[in-house]
This record gives C-alpha cells, sequence and structure tokens, in this order.
C-alpha cells in the first residue's frame, strides 16, 4: 500500500491541526493508503491513545527535533537531522514512504529536497505549483509560485515541461495547453526573460503551447498550465487569497468559485523538479487543509509523477 | 478655468462611446472644468448639433486622423502628426489645455507623453499608477503597472517618489505608507531587483517606507502606494479586473468592494514621470468609465501634481 508520511510539527497550528487533519484523512480514505505520522512520540502517542482507530490504521516515525517557521532553511537542516522534516524526507528517499507532506517551514522543504533528494536533471531547481479554480468548475495550475523568484527563460522552458506532465499525469488532462504569462498577447510583449522564454517554449515540440496569457486569463482556461517566474507568481497566489478572504467578509465565499479560491482546497503545493513526491501546506493550515494536503501527495504518489517527469525529460 | 483635453477617436467603442461620456462629464461637472473635444469633425460636430447644452459649454480640437488601437506606437505617431493623440499631447505641451485624456492606443500615449511632453528628469521613464480599492472603503494605489516591463533597483525608487507625491497631491494623504511588493516580509526576500530596491527605499528620508508587502496586502491598508515593476503590476490589474467579472458572473458584483474593483470606477491610469498631466482609459471603456478617466485628469491638473513631482525630485 502506498504510505503518505505527514509531519506532524510543521504549521502555524501544529501539531494540533496536523493531527486533526490526520484523523479527518483516515476517516475518509482509510484502506486506501496509509499514513505515516512524522513527529515527536511525545505529541504523537498521546494522541493515538485517544484515537485508537488512526492508531491500528497508521505507522509512526519518531523524531525529536522541530525546525521553526522562521528558521533559517540550510542551517536549519544541517542542525537538525533528527527533525521531522530531515526525517520525513530521509524516509522519502529511502523508499520507507512515497510521498512526503508538510505545512512547516518551506524553506526547509525546498532546499531539503534538493540536498536529500536530489534534482530530478542537475540543472533544474525545484519549484513550487499552485493550483487555480476556474469559474467553469475545472481546474488550472501555475507554476512556479514562489520558489524561484529570479527566473532565466530555460526556466520557463523547464516549468513548462513540469506543469505539462503534471497535468497530463494528475489531472488527467490528455494535451493541456500551456500558457505563459505576460503583459500582452503578442510574443513580443513582456519583459526580455518572458520574451526570451516565449521563443523556447514556441520551440517545444513536446507541449500544446498557446502563447502568452496576461492577468485575466488566470482564472480562465484559456490555458491549463500557466508559466510564469516564482516572483510573479507568488504574488497572484497570495492575492488570489486576499480574494477569498474578502469574499469571505462580504458573506460570498460560499459560491462555488470562490469556496475553490480557499487556500484549504487543494491543501498545498507540490514541489517539482525533484525525485521524489514532496508536497509544502500553507503555514496556516486548518485541519481540513492537512486533510486535502494528504490526498494530494497521495495522488501524485499513486499517479507516478516524479518517474513520468523523468521520463519527459529524457525524451526531449 | 482648466481645460481637459478628451481623445473622441480612442477605444475599442470610441467615437459613440467617449462621446456619450463627454456628455455624462458635462452633465455632473459643468462649469467646474472646460472639456475639449479632440478628434475628427465629422465625428464631433454631429454630436455636439444633437447636443446644444454640450456644444455651448465645450471646446474642440479637430484632428483628422486616427491612430488605431493595434498600431505601432512610435511608427504611429511619425506617420500621424494630426492624430487626436499627437495633437491632443501638443496641444497639453503648450499650455493650450492643461490635461488630456485618451482611452486609446496606451503605446502611443506612453511614447507621445515623452516625446510630446517630456520625462520629469531625463533619466526616468514614464510609468502607469493603478488605483486599488480596499475593503476598507479608501483607495490604495500602485505602480507601475504596465509601462516599464524591465525594472532596474532605481526604477523602484523613483516609482516610491512618484506614488509618494501622487498620493498625498492628488489623494491627500499626508504621510502617505509605501510598500515594497515582494513574496516576504523580510529585506531579504524577493528577486534581486527587488532585493537591491528594498535597501534603495530604506535609504530614502522623504518617504515614510513600511517595507516589504506581499501579494495578500494589495488590497490592504498595510500601504497606500504598493511599488512594483511593471510586468507584476500588470498582471495584478489584470487579474483584478478577472475577478470584478467573476463576481459580476456569480451576481455580487454589487457589494462595494467588487462594484469599486471595476475598472469603470477610476476610469484611467494616470502616466507619470512627464512633465504634463496624462491619462490613459482601458480599452474597452464605457460613458461611465470616460466620465471617471475625466475627472481624473481634471483631479490631476488642478492639484498641479507635475509641479509637485517636479519640486520633490529637486529636492531628493
Amino acid at each position: 500500500m502506498v504510505r503518505i508520511g505527514l509531519d506532524v510539527m510543521g504549521g502555524d497550528y501544529a501539531p494540533d491541526s496536523v493531527l486533526e487533519g490526520a484523523l479527518l484523512a483516515h476517516k475518509a480514505w482509510s484502506g486506501v493508503f496509509q499514513l505515516v505520522l512524522i513527529g515527536q512520540a511525545s505529541v504523537i502517542q498521546p494522541f493515538l491513545d485517544a484515537n485508537p482507530e488512526l492508531a491500528q490504521a497508521c505507522d509512526t516515525l519518531f523524531a525529536d527535533q522541530v525546525i521553526d517557521m522562521a528558521a533559517s532553511p540550510v542551517r536549519a537542516l544541517a542542525e537538525k537531522p533528527d527533525s521531522s522534516i530531515s526525517k520525513g524526507l530521509d524516509a522519502l528517499n529511502a523508499g520507507l514512504i512515497h510521498g512526503f507532506a508538510s505545512a512547516g517551514n518551506t524553506g526547509a522543504m525546498l532546499a531539503g529536497s534538493v540536498l536529500k533528494l536530489g534534482s530530478i536533471r542537475e540543472d533544474i531547481r525545484p519549484c513550487l505549483l499552485g493550483c487555480l479554480p476556474r469559474p467553469n468548475g475545472s481546474d488550472g495550475i501555475m507554476l512556479d509560485v514562489g520558489a524561484i523568484a529570479d527566473t532565466k527563460p530555460e526556466t520557463l522552458r523547464d516549468l513548462a515541461l513540469l506543469g505539462h506532465v503534471y497535468a497530463q499525469t494528475v489531472m488527467g488532462i490528455n494535451q493541456p495547453k500551456i500558457g505563459l504569462l505576460s503583459i500582452g498577447e503578442e510574443p513580443e510583449k513582456g519583459n526580455a526573460v518572458t520574451v526570451a522564454g516565449h521563443k523556447l517554449l514556441a520551440e517545444m515540440s513536446n507541449i500544446h503551447f498557446v502563447g502568452n496569457v496576461e492577468g485575466r486569463d488566470i482564472f480562465s482556461d484559456k490555458a491549463d498550465v500557466v508559466v510564469t517566474g516564482g516572483f510573479t507568481g507568488n504574488v497572484v497566489v497570495k492575492l488570489s487569497e486576499k480574494f477569498f478572504e474578502i469574499a469571505q467578509d462580504l458573506n460570498c465565499a460560499e459560491l462555488p468559485f470562490f469556496k475553490r479560491l480557499n487556500y484549504e482546497t487543494y491543501g498545498g503545493s507540490p514541489i517539482l523538479g525533484v525525485n521524489k513526491p514532496a508536497v509544502v501546506g500553507h503555514g496556516i493550515s486548518s485541519p481540513a487543509a492537512i486533510q486535502n494536503m494528504i490526498w494530494l501527495t497521495y495522488d501524485i504518489a499513486r499517479t507516478g509523477l516524479c518517474e513520468r517527469i523523468l521520463s519527459a525529460l529524457k525524451n526531449e
């Protein structure tokens, strides 16, 4: 059975929120995959004692140390080999689990995924993928949403391929439409990196490149995959969160589109470009968000995304 | 009386939509300022014949040529000296009008504003300012929203000063809070240009720099002025338009915040960094948008924004 590791110590409301989320996932999908709770024994054991059904179904991997949310990623990984993030990634690399999810320190997850899982190709940096609801009920994706702040044209090409394989493999879109985020539809519109990136994407024979898309196209079906650098992508994702909050304050957050704009819906951002499935959750993750992050991680592990990406890179 | 020039030929729905907008402005603010309708006599004259009150109150400046919405800006300006945009900017430069508004070719307005009005300082490029509604009912601004796709750290410093003076002069905010858009609150977070820009903004003694702001802070009162490059700024503005459209489709566009998210509310984007007040409207401008663009242009002319910017630059 697929085994999904969960960092019990990661997140602003950890461990309570994470443990509650694990319980929700257990109730929803018991028998579909096996949860492995990773964190301090003193935290996990009492919760399992109080929830014997979960205790019976899940596995545990105890980790004494905790990487703080605000800690310097590389230093924290070096100084805390027994942290839940370090041990979770180690277990993933060793094949003891098939996917690892954490709502903890995003920088530590990104740096750790390279250090411990390895880049899928040496010149590819890990990136974060964001899910976008669309008013017609379907989903789109955008990448990168915050890992690669300074983007080169070649980065945009790599992101396009990663997004293409993700959309095919995890979302089941046969021929995903790939759009490049810019500030005009014409190939010559945009900043220098995007204009150069457009040329590279247009040369790719293995993707369905639909050209530039604009801010107004992000939540539309003009493209299934929106490719952009991590700076603008991160701004878009956080701005969208703000719109959800505003909709909530205005009492229209129960409308289908806004409801799906809630970060809880997708639960987390997959790290793409490394050799194994790792997913980062929002720091503020609620139990519902944790539950959905667990499913997302399972979905990526189940579909063999990393193997599919590796194969696509070899055929390039 | 302050004279505001209006490009009758500019916009996807020109001239009808522009003329209807002029009529709305006349009805609302007759006697407050004088409108100068700029465009083809064959278009303007019949409308004035049908609207004698407007005919009596406004002035006209006939221009035989029209710059198409999709025309190459610099070439169009060179080839069409008698276009409404060329003649409008000429009239503004000559002091025959005190502000000029056009919903026409944005590139031609930007290039023309430099060619005909001149940069306010030789190393400053013209930028576009966007208005942002905030859920608390007040307004914020962001710049640049699309003129400067490739930004240098020094550009961000100039944008901060331009936004500071705009917020003081046009919006009446005594000590506007200036935020730098980035992907984390810490000064070292962001892309290289933003991190370097942060240092420059932090050294400015004449502004109230509140540090980095994130995507989720754009529609909040954390900063009155959000400084960012034209690539990301343009994506944010167009994404916000999309959210308004979605809210409209979901029948919640009448809620106060979403209503103000409508591009019509502010009517246009002021061009800052040139010597005279010019405002660019949205291509799709409706009569209501044209009306509000006229007011915005009047407001900028009335308050002496360009002189205030010049003086702030001298005191730097």
